[in-house]
């Protein structure tokens, strides 16, 4: 593996066609499955570490993000990672913030209510990634789904001849979808962070046995949540897969979304549903802790 | 050459890097002298011919923009084309206007304020055909001086890595600008259209003896214009050529700028100015009647 920190640097490395897997960093077995996927592929695989600024609302947020490159090198490395590109803030805006990619209503409902302008930032920094990489796959986690919709429309929109691959979230053993905003729950509201995957399982068992209304399986996944006081819901929707939009009913695929703050940290997470045969993926369950809670 | 209409079909038809010369068609010499460039550098030399909608703000506009593709891909093959693409609206807006690129200021003085949306749309349509396409290379004329400005603005700041170039304006024999919409001039005020080009030669005059007081420079070549009450001046500005700011004197690479309406007809035309020597580029002047005369 080899670390560059230019685009130029990137393309010039890159002996046969790339697959991509953007990261923030703080990388986890999440990530490692989409690089573990990406290197399967026998593409050159580049995973790019950086800490996008625009798609934090909250420059407290931005600032508390946990960043460690030698770590998160490390493990892309043992996962797969043929190029691993740090780009400066300079690398990725040398002319500020002047140039931007708008996604227009996919990026509205949900997340784009509680983190405005979150979407716009997602959407340029990956235009960019798209734009000076020019990898033939792109990665990314359905952990963040509506995120998922966003890239891929971005891709439809702007011509960008990437195939986007979306990889089954991946979950904590007691079923917390994986997060690096994880470590940062307080130990003494750790327990009530489970009601978020409860809740949508709980929606998960209800669509299996035929519930398609997206107004019965909220109810029933909000009774859930509410049994644990300490977690705010911020959203708890059923949404398009596709356009990310609010659906009545389960009559194409679709995700179950929720939102919610617990002990001040703020937490998502979905399961995906099959409009076809109702069938959910509620992800991957880790069957040791995670090395999120690995001491540097 | 061959003709496609998808960005599958270039992608797959282009057996080496691309020179793309983006046009919306009804070619002139200025187009074949991009076409001709594009041609001699070995490259796979792609025209597209695509009537972009969102970058105009009339509609009856664009209706009247005049358009035929059999005349466009002759002209573009005798030029040197191998590969004319020309898509349809549906395959480079598959989802509508959802996908947008801005790129701040540099869209906003001189065209900005007289078309709005005008940039926006510029910078969409190019970010695709750089995103589906991927050329090395793209060639444009300098005649749209704040065009280029802006093309190289999206292209650095979503880090596409296309060498942009300008190719000099080319002039019919009494001056005018080439430009599809001569061929809307009415004969009583052709004339009079040569007021622009007449307005920016005497600047550039006055700048090659060495004035670099952009009002100065306004003030002369305004008066020049003025002596021509058909010809209706929307503005007249000296700008920073990568920025497409106004300046306020030649301390940067720049253009002199003039719009104006004759007969109704809206014309632009420039000319650039080198910040050292002060030389200007003026063009090329045609020896023969543009083949925009020429009949169908």
């Amino acid at each position: 593996m080899i670390i560059v920190r230019t685009f130029g640097e990137v393309r010039a490395a890159a002996h046969s066609a790339v697959s991509l897997v953007p990261t923030m960093g703080y990388l986890h077995e999440g990530h490692m499955s989409l690089i573990g996927a990406a290197s399967q592929t026998g593409d050159t695989t580049v995973v790019s570490l950086f800490v996008n600024p625009t798609q934090f609302g909250d420059s407290a947020d931005f600032v508390a993000y946990p960043h460690n490159e030698a770590r998160d090198a490390a493990i892309a490395e043992a996962a797969g990672c043929d190029i691993f590109f740090a780009p400066s803030a300079d690398e990725v805006y040398p002319l500020g913030h002047r140039v931007t990619v708008s996604v227009g209503g996919v990026g509205d409902a949900m997340e784009g209510r509680f983190r405005h302008g979150h979407f716009e930032g997602v959407a340029t920094v990956v235009a960019k990634l798209f734009a000076g990489v020019q990898p033939r796959r792109a990665f990314f986690g359905r952990k963040d789904a509506q995120q998922l919709a966003v890239v891929r429309t971005l891709r439809d929109g702007l011509r960008f001849p990437v195939e986007v691959i979306g990889m089954p979230t991946v979950r904590e053993q007691d079923g917390l979808a994986l997060s690096s905003r994880n470590t940062q729950i307080g130990k003494g509201v750790r327990r009530e962070a489970l009601s978020l995957s409860r809740a949508l399982f709980s929606a998960a068992d209800a669509i299996e046995q035929g519930e398609r209304d997206s107004a019965a399986i909220a109810k029933i996944a909000r009774s859930v949540a509410a049994a644990t006081p300490q977690v705010e819901v911020e959203y708890l929707e059923v949404a398009d897969s596709m356009s990310a939009a609010p659906i009545e009913e389960i009559d194409r695929d679709a995700f179950v979304a929720i939102a919610a703050k617990v002990g001040g940290v703020r937490l998502i997470d979905n399961i995906a549903v099959d409009a076809v045969t109702l069938a959910t993926d509620r992800g991957i369950m880790l069957d040791k802790q995670s090395i999120l809670y690995e001491e540097d």
